[in-house]
């Protein structure tokens, strides 16, 4: 039933057209200087071979290929010459099974949405892309658990499970072309984790092709299964270095009845964490999302996008979302929240929504930041976890040091979960510049015992600094699973996991 | 601030004594038959080095050591002559360090409430209890993260928790004895988890001492961290098998203002479906536990423990949990949900409780059906999961199969989540009825797809049947990371993977 948008289209988000204005990347291999490890080449017997497997499904051409050989923040690129669109699960075994004898290392991409570089190839890899599998299995409206293959677009998914009175647990700016295969394999967080929580808990089940082409089928649909070690956390976020997800089992969350929206403007960071800590406890069960921008990002999607707020004025702007049963006990919920905020002058100035329309259009103020900044420039993404109380204190400090040799340093995100989006940027990609930021972020960030990817992921560009968030003993633990699962390391190479060099 | 419970005293839930009344418990390895594997055997030269490292804290008297030997169910016995209670980390890792070069077996112990025999060892295993390793580290109210050493008592947590408007994400009937550390060694599920999910989404980090006695450190304490493999969900649930669990990082939720129980009676399972549809939709984000017995569960309460229900002559009844921020709304929403389960028939009686003495009457109900059942004679349970609509068929068809052989076949459990828990008593333990029991029940599950273990784990005594769960492919995969990080098998043998011959 889910069609899928074509993958690696450009369409980040529903309404989002090609990122940026940069038009040439350069080789991640330039930019980097990683080198090659020592892969097989696509031969033309190799591609003879894939040919023979799923006809007219085999993409060399090189003006084809080229959207899915760059990322969407166009900030990396590599130069695969293959792309293959498997259908089922058993041809992404055969595929695997083939590149695994003949020493080919593969790139799985699913919408190719990520923003560390993770979802495209470094060098040559084959990419394997899940956009042809994008059917839904099963889906039981007395549990709510759906069952579909890893192309299915997330918001595909949503519009169908909507129509059985449910909704996705996961919500992200990306979600006209992202693939829960993706999701699954990135671990995304996004804007509803706060209500229903990480996919640790919601998905329920999956199956997954390991390096070797074996399947592994963990595609429960119970809410509980406590039979053993639960293999497919061990997937769950692993980037695609340690396999191949073909299909989700997800349990989803009935569609609420009602929804409200308030969008107001504080005059401090401090008021913000204080208006937080009063929804929290006046809005209680159904607060579903807790964001917070800057107004260096107001300014970014009013001059980039022509969007306007109808809040202003206000150094910093919240955003509250509530989702619950009864239309009329939520209102009074929030209207008492609403009063006893602007009485105590936690928020000087807001506005509310209750209809989809303005819904939508106060949401677009804060889920379209990522696009505005890519119009500002070069960007440079950082997504970090720190204690809520100390959030905002990057930003500044980041602020300060960079000076005048940074165009825009905005701060933004998901302040009920302690995510921050820092985003600093500039007329083009600078090296002095990075190396000012990088690692001076990080070292901030393990100061306060943060996570320098609270949800974004390791990928490529931020693999060189995991131990900041990570012990030694960790790192070394999760090489050893990857050379246990991965023997000949074809899966992602170049990603997650620090060279050992 | 948080004491400890003697752990093994005996008491299971908080009023309850020690259970059954079977006084003499067959050695494990004589009722099943399995044999020791060749570990060395404990010498006076390991006893005074391990009285050397914690004086005073090393256990070998054979009367004190009994209880640790036995499990709560009285259904499994081992011979331990040694029992070790470390107070840190450090300690653990000596151990551990220790007992690897030596290959001597331990067995990790929290409370010792668990119901598959993996809490106990199976020959002369060293008791590693974590009953001195109770102390807080931190709780953060802004985010709620609560880190404590793993030895930490369930209720104790929780009531420390309450003080501060928090609560434990977690709740069962053995919330009195488990430790939290044994809890999230068994992926423990309990009565809150229709609410605030599983541990897999709630336990935030670990920090964990491997085999070879080096410890792992992933005891974050952010809501979110996606920098690599996420390690801890792999000792989540292991049981004791991979590692030794010694400190928890976990997420709570705030403390609801306002909960009310409605406890009702239906004339049929199908009836007991269509009330939780109903209220699943009325009640919407407040509902925060769905829960049904069967009436020979209710007369077994009755029975043995002099419980009276003010609700009776009904084949089934149903507790429903509401807590939520409002207490007029919440009110508002359990009446209009009343109303309509009344009127439509689907519900013939039933009566509701605001106040805390009464909720907490209407909950012992349910919460001592597991103690009534020792009080039967010995049980044979079992804990599945199945697609909600099969769920008391099971209990049914087995009633059928057994006939007079048995003393009493009842079904109770978590209907929200999918979770039946299916007993049988008879006056003593006896094989022949076993036999009829097993392969019968897994033969069921496995038909319908369901679990053989929802919530309780595999431990000792489901480590045979784990291939009705999970395939071929799975078990050998956990094989593999059992043999990754525990070469020499020394923790927890003879538990949750199947013995290999």
């Amino acid at each position: 039933p889910a069609g899928g948008l074509p993958a690696g289209s450009g369409a980040w988000g529903r309404r989002v057209p090609a990122a940026g204005h940069l038009q040439e990347v350069m080789l991640t291999s330039e930019r980097y200087g990683v080198r090659r490890l020592p892969f097989s080449r696509v031969s033309d017997g190799d591609v003879a071979f894939f040919e023979q497997i799923m006809p007219g499904r085999v993409i060399t051409n090189a003006e084809e290929l080229k959207p899915f050989n760059v990322d969407w923040l166009k900030s990396v690129r590599g130069c695969s010459k293959l792309m293959l669109k498997p259908q089922t699960t058993a041809e992404v075994s055969e595929v695997l099974r083939y590149c695994y004898e003949r020493n080919l290392a593969v790139n799985p991409q699913g919408g190719n949405t990520g923003l560390v570089g993770g979802s495209v190839p470094v060098f040559d890899e084959i990419i394997l892309s899940t956009v042809l599998m994008n059917r839904i299995t099963s889906f039981d409206k007395v549990s709510g658990i759906l069952v579909c293959q890893a192309g299915c677009v997330l918001e595909k998914l949503n519009e169908y499970l909507e129509e059985q009175g449910f909704i996705m647990p996961l919500d992200l700016g990306a979600k006209g072309s992202c693939h829960i295969g993706g999701n699954v394999a990135t671990n995304a967080g996004g804007l509803r984790l706060l209500r229903y929580g990480s996919l640790r808990g919601t998905v329920l089940g999956l199956e997954v092709v390991l390096a070797d082409g074996s399947a592994l089928d963990c595609l429960a649909s119970l809410r509980k299964d406590n039979t053993g070690y639960d293999l497919k956390q061990l997937f769950i976020g692993s980037e695609g270095t340690l396999g191949v997800i073909t299909a989700v089992s997800i349990l989803c969350p009935q569609k609420p009845k009602s929804v409200n929206l308030a969008f107001l403007g504080c005059q401090s960071f401090a008021k913000v964490l204080e208006t937080f800590a009063t929804c929290r406890a006046m809005l209680g069960e159904i607060l579903s999302a807790y964001e917070f921008m800057d107004e260096k990002c107001m300014e970014l999607v009013e001059r980039h996008l022509k969007l306007t707020s109808p809040v202003t004025d206000s150094p910093f702007y919240v955003l509250i979302e509530t989702s619950g049963s009864n239309s009329t006990h939520d209102e009074e919920k929030l209207n008492n929240f609403l009063e006893q905020a602007m009485n105590s002058g936690l928020v000087t100035d807001g506005t509310v929504a209750t209809d989809e329309k303005k819904i939508k259009m106060l949401w677009s103020l804060r889920e379209r930041i990522t696009e505005a900044l890519t119009h500002d420039g070069y960007v440079y993404k950082y997504d970090i976890s720190l204690p809520v109380g100390k959030l905002y204190d990057l930003v500044t400090d980041t602020r300060a040091r960079l000076g005048p040799s940074a165009k825009s340093v905005v701060g933004y995100g998901h302040l009920g979960d302690g995510n921050l989006h820092l985003n600093v940027t500039a007329e083009s990609y600078n090296h002095f510049l990075l190396d000012a930021i990088e690692p001076f972020v990080y070292e901030w960030t393990a100061r306060y015992n943060g996570s320098i990817s609270a949800e974004h992921g390791v990928g490529f560009k931020k693999k060189q600094f995991i131990q900041y968030s990570k012990p030694k003993e960790a790192v070394h633990l999760m090489q050893r699973f990857k050379a246990m699962l991965d023997p000949k390391g074809i899966l992602n190479p170049y990603k997650m996991l620090p060279s050992s060099s």
